[in-house]
């Protein structure tokens, strides 16, 4: 028996240190994974093995109970100990740290805030507040549809920034607006829907989560009044942007709010208003919440992504009532106790209200200079969508493409996005650029917006 | 026009204070919102208005412009004012704070490890130090499967105690072992999967789970040596506990953790392991995981719900690398960034450890008195399952039935469970109690064990 296994050095066991048993099992493990040791090959009896290392046979004996244990060696009594699996693949990648991947240098994409803004000493206060005040059960497996005091205070906070018809019991908090459609799109095809209506211009994610679901995502015509209602047709339901169209920025007419609000209580299609930056609104007040002209038809989807940072993943859906407990059993997935508990704080104590109006600022002040650098050094771009929200629409003068300036932007280590990246198949659109003003810190905001100029003469 | 309103008074409208004209707003939308006024009502003139409620005209001209904006109102020159919408059902509840359910006084229900254990504290600081070393854009849209410094952190912390085969390659960061299993079911059944075997006994919730994604959940037997290989057939995979088979708290034998996976090479058939206590094991070394046999037809799926908290809400899956591709196609939620980060920060600090040491040290202690106690006052109860882990199974001698148990223990206070809820359809099952010693705070646990005795004797 064991007749190969002479002494340690052909073992190449390195078990040296303290921890002679971990080592030794982590040794073995090793050389079976790799093949190093097959299927089949006999260890050496526990006594010669730990003459030969120089431990007490106890720990060699130990070790190999271990790996019996979990499968890589078998043993009998009279027929001694030996390898049972064959080897694997023999790759086994040492942990090497995987590489982040960095940001462009300058970004004006849209739909992303300025994350340098994003209020990390008062977060981390809140949560520590959040987290001392509350009971143990708190971190226990958490109530579905989001922790009672967020959802007390999002009511409140909704009810009075956005006029929004908000009883904590509609409320149900997911990871963000993404997290919130594709519970949705589950809903509206488990009650046999086939098609939701989306505006001929929005996020191409949108659409493609929409057609994950098994729904066809049919476009509706966007104009200067927003989306077009006589266009829903019998879709189950209608993906907008009422209080400021994403990419285009203009804001559904009244008229159309009403048409829209007629087309779900005549058709029993349900809206979803993608309220993505309703609290950012410049030149006059927000425009009030689509919802509460028809809360049992109107879902109002928000998200902490635009007004905080996406990488908290929260948002939420102010639902019909008849759809919470349905929304609720096709969720799968649910934020973290610790940030609803320090959103909660957060809203309750106004640090929310003061991050907001601190960004609304900022973001309106860069929208400006943004409207004076262009209109100074690209006079024939044409700025609109500009009354609300991170984003404007930079319309193009004939003789320029979108491919064309975002390869001569990316040459300036610049990243911009074109109206086609946004344009649903089939929407026709002249060539414009969605411009996200927001996204740069404060410190690279002068330079891409001097390269945007550059980009653009 | 307008001559139902003579004045304020009519229009019982409280515009007092500072903020008249959010205050005028607000009050219509709720007079409209509840009925009072009904759609085709006329306003009174700007004008007539303004001077009954003392304020300038201009406040109720723009107050109207804005309920017109928003779809309450409509207006035409020479035609006045007036209300669009039809009352809706005039439910419009105010937002009164949603009560929390209190947990029951004293539970030794399994599922839930001591959450007043958890490190508060600790965690904070990690929180702050991660953030604050953090690079701006880690509060962006995250890396959907999981940050970069956190799976670099698993993967070391994963091979070093469980013997994980994990290159952060192969790691995907979800939502707590629900919403990995959610995923995996999802790919199954995208792959034309139409079975999942699971343990005999084990959590409803995780049946329900599988076929409300169309998948049969097909319960295999479960005995001494763990659930048996033999009865695994066709299925498109097999949701296993093979390191503390969960309620019976027994280990899988090492030739069927063999078995297990020749049944998976030769039928590509997919091993979920649910490790979910792995980390507590009390009377030897806890047995490595069984992924390593096989990564690339094992998925290793852990979660920090027991080693720290279920509202974390954090838990990982080590797939094959063919499947991680396919797994974050399916993902539509994603845990907080900034939880991501701390985790990473507390595994790599050696916080981490330092909590799982301490909690298995007093649930180690906990056990010894489970079982010191039940022997002197309650010798006919045989316990069960506890080398391991954070629950125990206790045999009830044949005159008691776990009904009559369970409601005595109400009687108490107390909250326990019966093996019966864990039983698969068509499994046969001895009365048994699943005792879960970890959950009481220390200062309830030994209330909690008297009354057990007390309900038991």
């Amino acid at each position: 028996v064991a007749e190969a296994w002479a002494n340690s050095i052909d073992l190449h066991l390195d078990v040296a240190g303290t921890r002679v048993r971990n080592g030794l099992e982590s040794a073995l493990r090793e050389a079976i994974r790799t093949g190093r040791l097959h299927a089949g090959t006999r260890l050496p009896p526990s006594r010669a093995l730990a003459a030969d290392l120089g431990v007490a046979r106890n720990t060699v004996a130990e070790a190999y109970g271990q790996l019996v244990a979990e499968g890589w060696l078998a043993a009998r009594t009279g027929a001694g100990t030996w390898v049972t699996r064959d080897p694997l693949p023999a790759r086994q990648p040492p942990v090497t740290p995987v590489p982040e991947t960095a940001p462009p240098r300058y970004d004006l994409r849209p739909g992303v805030p300025d994350l340098s803004a994003f209020p990390r000493r008062e977060w981390l206060a809140a949560a520590r507040a959040a987290l001392g005040a509350a009971p143990d059960h708190v971190m226990g497996y958490p109530d579905p549809r989001g922790l009672p005091q967020l959802r007390t205070a999002l009511a409140a906070y909704l009810a009075r920034t956005r006029g929004v018809s908000a009883a904590p019991g509609r409320i149900v908090v997911c990871s963000g607006f993404g997290h919130g459609l594709a519970l949705l799109c589950r809903l509206l095809r488990a009650r046999g829907g086939d098609t939701i209506a989306v505006e001929g211009y929005g996020h191409r994610s949108h659409r493609r989560l929409a057609e994950s679901h098994g729904l066809r995502a049919s476009p509706v015509r966007v104009d200067g009044g927003g989306a077009v209602p006589a266009e829903l047709g019998t879709a189950a339901a209608a993906l907008l942007t009422p209080a400021h169209q994403f990419p285009l920025g203009v804001t559904l007419r009244p008229q159309r709010r009403r048409d829209v609000v007629t087309w779900a209580s005549d058709t029993g299609g349900l809206v979803i208003e993608d309220d993505y930056d309703g609290e950012f609104r410049y030149d006059r007040q927000p425009v009030g919440a689509m919802q509460s002209l028809a809360p049992e038809h109107v879902v109002h989807a928000g998200t902490a992504s635009k007004s905080l940072a996406p990488g908290l993943r929260l948002g939420w859906l102010v639902l019909p009532d008849r759809l919470v407990d349905e929304v609720v059993a096709v969720m799968e997935a649910f934020p973290s106790s610790l940030d609803q508990l320090t959103l909660a704080a957060f809203l309750t104590s106004g640090g929310y209200d003061r991050q907001v109006r601190h960004a609304r600022l900022s973001y309106r002040r860069r929208r400006d200079r943004l409207l004076a650098t262009l209109h100074r050094r690209a006079p024939k771009v044409r700025v609109t969508g500009i009354a609300a929200g991170l984003h404007a629409l930079l319309e193009l003068p004939g003789d320029r493409t979108e491919d064309d300036l975002i390869a001569r932007a990316a040459g300036h280590g610049l990243a911009i996005d074109g109206l086609a990246s946004y344009t649903a198949p089939g929407q026709r659109h002249a060539p414009a650029l969605v411009i996200g003003y927001a996204r740069p810190p404060d410190h690279a905001f002068t330079t891409a917006l001097a390269r945007l100029c550059t980009v653009l003469k």
